[in-house]
């Protein structure tokens, strides 16, 4: 969490951010803090009474408490845009392991999956949903990046090719709609290769699909 | 890529991880790999002569060039059991930025989709990629996680609820079916809950809305 817009957002003031070892809850000599399933299977799961203990320590009735989680709901642009209202975000992150329900029942507010895959660390999956929801606090990305075009903005498609200099490299050309300097024209070609790179790459985007 | 399943896999020899700075390749006395985008616009791209030269060195007729981008198809469990297999990876990961689209018509294999968000940090996207590829990898999850019945696993449902020990605390006990030792029940509750949790949660991986 020190990298790149976590550390800029930490120094502008925009938030801070707080790590809590749950070992430091852990049960008995070796710290534990996951058993075996009840009902058998593979895999540990988180005890109860270490997330507890941590949970009320750093909970406050203005916190958010997130589990990151493959059966969770989709996490998406609109939910980035929903939570960086929030004023505290409590993500619970395993590693390898599920949580006992228990947990859920009573502290999670929301359920969120990065994607239809698996991870081995549901840290990383937190510091993913950091950085989409941090970039949307107003000052932390600077004036030159706050107002980019990005796909799943106000359209909702994908965004169209981006060239830059050099104007021809080994043979290729950038198109010459983008060198001339015809702003209605510019945005035509673009608004044309978003919606075609939506119909190629992402179907279920299009506006008739919804 | 020091923590977790990563050191773990280079450790075991599974994999091998090198990172390669643009910015060796970069232009001029500033080492520049970016440029404003031609036709207007918010924003950096990043230029193709660094990527070209940057691939130029590393790319074998064996590599597999993968760019995250929100404007990708969408990575899941199915792509990253595909992309087990293959022998060498090449991430090309945008920093703000976005890529010249000459770059991704000469060298990219496919653009890939964490999922409808976006990141001001594409190597965040590649190091969640290269999470739930690696650990699919034989020999990388120890025996005691190799075979955990997963989200997106052979039912395609989400998974059911998990409990672990205490039977009981703070008043709210494990359901009865876990702790009775009755496999076949035990089964049978979890396939019921999975299948309730889906309705709930996803409805679209549900069979009838495929």
């Amino acid at each position: 969490m020190g990298i790149s817009i976590m550390r800029r957002a930490q120094e502008k003031g925009a938030i801070s951010l707080g790590v809590h070892d749950l070992r430091e809850q852990g049960m008995g000599k070796h710290r534990q803090v996951d058993d075996t399933p009840c009902g058998g299977g593979q895999g540990m799961v988180l005890r109860p009474e270490p997330l507890f203990a941590a949970l009320e320590k750093v909970h406050t009735e203005k916190s958010r408490v997130i589990l990151t989680s493959p059966a969770g709901k989709r996490f998406d642009q609109a939910t980035a845009h929903r939570l960086c209202s929030e004023e505290h975000i409590i993500f619970i992150s395993g590693h390898y392991e599920g949580v006992d329900q228990r947990v859920i029942d009573h502290w999670v507010d929301e359920e969120l999956s990065l994607g239809d895959y698996v991870l081995t660390n549901g840290a990383i999956a937190a510091v993913v949903m950091m950085d989409s929801i941090v970039r949307l606090l107003p000052g932390v990305l600077g004036d030159e990046m706050s107002a980019v075009e990005e796909s799943f903005g106000p359209t909702g498609l994908l965004e169209a090719p981006q060239y830059t200099k050099p104007a021809e490299f080994q043979g290729m050309a950038v198109p010459e709609v983008l060198m001339g300097g015809n702003h209605a024209k510019i945005a035509q070609w673009r608004a044309q290769q978003s919606l075609e790179r939506t119909r190629r790459m992402r179907p279920d985007l299009l506006p008739e699909a919804r």
